[in-house]
């Protein structure tokens, strides 16, 4: 007997329909023995209605005051898919029940449309579950210190589920989606992409910050925080798939030390075409400026991903960046008005026409001449390479927009990504 | 400076547009002054589409446990509405916080789906109050013992309302409705039919119960208890309508000894055309012969209204009462089977078509000759009287079904009820 978690997005929650199959698949888990607690998102459409009727009564104010209410609103949605669930699974002939955020409860701080978790106490559904039942529990949603109602922002029923998990310190936390797993890379881009079984928190952290949208990436954060083994499957499979087969299904998102990892040097290639590079060039390279151009930066609440200083000549240095695309107006703006003169730099060019393309893997760490390998595919395909940032566990180039497609295609089978690893 | 509770219907929140009207009508109260806490319903058609989801699940499971989970459901359309009308309080520059039952808390009993109240605790609303907010609590809902929601059944929200103003001592609490008050009978059936600027509990109670359905029976029983003024007054009035005007609109609710009441012996006339009447004739006059005929009806959980069995002659009387109509078939098949064999009884007849008019009115209790005027009235129209019950502020006919508006027409007239008592 195990400890599970599933969590159900809203569009296994769409209707009745697919919550009496979401019902159905709940309860054969627990008829083989298991013990379940569920965290389903609102019914497909229902947080956007909800929002949209407040958004109707106060197009732009985001007081504390309002976000507090619309974190009143919002949560009712998954309160309603955790009673129709608890009824279908009753149906079902499984006992059930649901709590809201605050019956459980779960405690968040007071960041209304964003609050994050702080702790979870587990009494009340650790004796639900020890009475044989089915516990279902609303996601995105806690009670804050003072006994309001919280929401975690989109996508916060994933992080929801791991918490719960973590809390229960469950065996393992099952994330039912619309995907089948997580894959070496975007199929639409590379048809030959591969599903993998398994892969690192590290790596799945990664990739999901460069654009990978598969889990929420705070869940992941939590999950490799608090150890919770995390399974991403599809919520497409029949509900009375044979439970070894579901079991194995999906990617399990683990631990490096964990038996079963792949071995592959580079698991996956993410990519990100959001982005803007800036480059002021030919600045006085002396002790802080960096701060001095970045400072305003940050000042202006502007998120800078890659930066990259070379080496200077006869005292000057060129210094490259890169932002959102939305913010790179604003951020040439403020350059050429509040750094520019500061720093003496001879110019400022911008290109708002880059991607960034990133190859991930924990092998990195054990083999050598792996960046070089990346850097090798990409010239044969004559793709300049403009900006290089490495991590320990990924290798980030900043090229062309218009050569992103081809690069990942490249990249994808120069490391063999199509084959499973032996 | 007084404190004011407000109830609003689900026809008052039906519409963004229609909060953001009662937002303004509520922001007027404030603006003149008072300390406001408001009680809307769900938004029209949203209670019934929530149970209807949980019915597409379990169409006929009527378990403590299907139970708990409607309240989950059903407490969301409350709590969206307390949310959207806090925001638009807000958007008119008023302050104003909103709260879900369990968040006050109004602690109830764990009787879902028809739970009761039994205490409000007012340290939350009044710290709130006291930092100058309006505050928005929802109706029709509370908190268990145990932490579960629970909510109290159709029309709970006027009750709500009621409880938080005995709860906070309120000055008054206004229920805006779709009707402009409580009329000394159904306008419909008499065109003359006037609106009483005010009515006793007592005789609310007596309308309430024989069929108006202007306010739920157990919020007037609430009133009366905790001695809460309430008035009944439009919702459809415009939101800007001068407040003094408004303020003594619709119908007042009070008590006897209250200055202002009007001074009419009788104050209205009730109908109720949803009974049936049974009569035992010819039953053995021995002591214990009611709960002989009564029991076996009460056991099978029939409700029975009038009952009369008159002097008896030669050891033999004749014993009628009245039910639900819906109940009687149910009644009469259990009669003939177990109450007529055991009691002698040499006939048993019933009939379906009969009504139930009454006259209501504390004057009842010091004036004379008020039921012969009554009955002369009818007498008059030729309407044969079947059954007479009556109570120390009320005096009811049973007649054939058919003379129903003739009956009401008559009596209104008879009383002088189209006319302001002087």
């Amino acid at each position: 007997m195990a400890l599970i978690v599933h969590k159900y997005g809203g569009t296994s929650m769409g209707s009745t329909e697919r919550i009496r199959n979401v019902a159905k698949r709940v309860a054969k888990w627990v008829r083989a023995g298991h013990q379940l607690v569920v965290v389903p998102s609102a019914m497909s459409g229902e947080t956007n209605r909800l929002l949209g009727l407040a958004k109707e009564l106060s197009p732009n104010v985001t007081t504390p005051e309002v976000m507090r209410e619309l974190d009143m609103i919002a949560s009712t949605g998954e309160q309603v898919s955790v009673g129709l669930l608890a009824i279908a699974l009753q149906t079902e002939g499984v006992q059930a029940v649901s709590y809201a955020g605050w019956q459980v409860p779960i405690a968040t701080d007071d960041a209304y449309t964003k609050a994050r978790i702080q702790s979870i106490d587990d009494q009340r559904v650790r004796a639900d579950l020890a009475a044989g039942k089915v516990v279902v529990i609303t996601g995105f949603q806690g009670i804050d210190p003072d006994g309001h109602i919280t929401t975690l922002g989109r996508g916060g029923s994933d992080t929801s589920a791991v918490a719960v998990a973590a809390a229960l310190k469950a065996d393992e936390c099952l994330i039912y989606t619309d995907v089948d797993g997580v894959y070496t890379t975007d199929p639409r881009i590379v048809p030959e992409a591969r599903r993998l079984s398994s892969i690192s928190f590290e790596e799945m952290l990664e990739m999901a910050s460069l654009g990978s949208k598969v889990l929420q990436i705070r869940s992941v954060e939590f999950a490799g925080k608090y150890r919770v083994r995390l399974r991403v499957l599809s919520s497409f499979t029949p509900w009375d798939l044979p439970l070894e087969e579901e079991a194995h299904s999906g990617t399990l998102i683990t631990f490096e030390e964990d038996e079963n990892m792949e071995q592959a040097v580079v698991s996956g290639i993410a990519f990100n075409r959001d982005e803007a590079k800036i480059s002021l060039l030919g600045v006085n390279d002396k002790p802080g400026i960096a701060s001095q151009i970045l400072g305003p930066v940050a000042d202006a609440n502007i998120d800078v991903d890659v930066i990259i200083q070379n080496v200077s000549h006869d005292g000057r240095t060129d210094f490259s960046f890169t932002v959102h695309r939305n913010d790179y107006a604003r951020t040439m703006d403020l350059l050429k008005t509040k750094v520019v003169p500061q720093t003496g730099a001879v110019d400022l060019i911008g290109d708002p026409k880059i991607c960034k393309v990133s190859i991930v893997g924990i092998g990195m760490r054990s083999h050598v001449g792996v960046a070089s390998r990346m850097f090798r595919a990409l010239s044969e395909e004559g793709i300049n390479i403009q900006m290089i940032t490495t991590s320990e566990i990924k290798t980030s180039v900043v090229i062309d927009e218009k050569y992103m497609e081809l690069a990942v295609r490249a990249l994808h089978k120069a490391f063999d990504l199509e084959q499973t690893p032996a």
